[in-house]
């Protein structure tokens, strides 16, 4: 991996904090978790449309639906601890995530989560 | 329409048979029925795919279909008189147009269409 952003899974890496182990088993626990609500979501969907669909039109919207959602989910979830802050505040914002499963990160962790969720609460307000 | 291949379309081209209009007539309805035919087959293929979805990676297969499917649909039924024989030879060859249905046409569009699906059996063999 030589690509800008996988070099910054490096440690030390100025201002980035270090996942202890324990931090590391939440995380991806809750990542985990939040991915398979949303791809269960995602499969409900593609079901629904796939039963109704009547004409060629309805066939590549549904096409066109699954890319999308492919392409947004594999944007979303990124597991690089660099990303991590970013993605859990996100999938904050967007409900998918509740903090309670965030429980036992430290502070130096969810306080930027909590404040990224809020950005983007604000931004949308 | 620029294209190399849109040009071939301008009359009178060389060696191109002049399609009269009856026989654009029962070109078009051939390759809509064949068309229909497809389509219908995708979708019921898409309602099956999707009700037997368990894994993100069945919803991933059956975009992977979907999008296959669509440009190869999008290949194969090319409307162009300049590409007509091939279109209808092909259609022979996946057995998606029954040969009466092409019944009108002139011999000098029938043996070229029966030539290049041979061919295509042909190349299979």
């Amino acid at each position: 991996m030589t690509s800008p952003s996988a070099i910054q899974d490096s440690y030390p890496y100025p201002n980035e904090p270090i996942w202890s182990k324990s931090e590391k088993t939440i995380a991806r626990k809750a990542i985990d978790a939040a991915l398979g609500r949303e791809l269960h979501e995602v499969i409900q969907e593609a079901k629904k449309m796939a039963s109704q669909i009547q004409h060629s039109s309805d066939l590549w919207d549904l096409e066109h639906y699954l890319t999308e959602r492919r392409k947004d989910i594999n944007r979303k979830y990124d597991y690089r601890y660099s990303q991590l802050m970013h993605v859990f505040g996100r999938l904050l914002y967007e409900r998918r995530l509740r903090e309670e499963e965030l429980r036992g990160l430290r502070e130096d962790k969810l306080k930027p989560i909590r404040s990224f969720a809020q950005f983007l609460r604000d931004e949308a307000a």
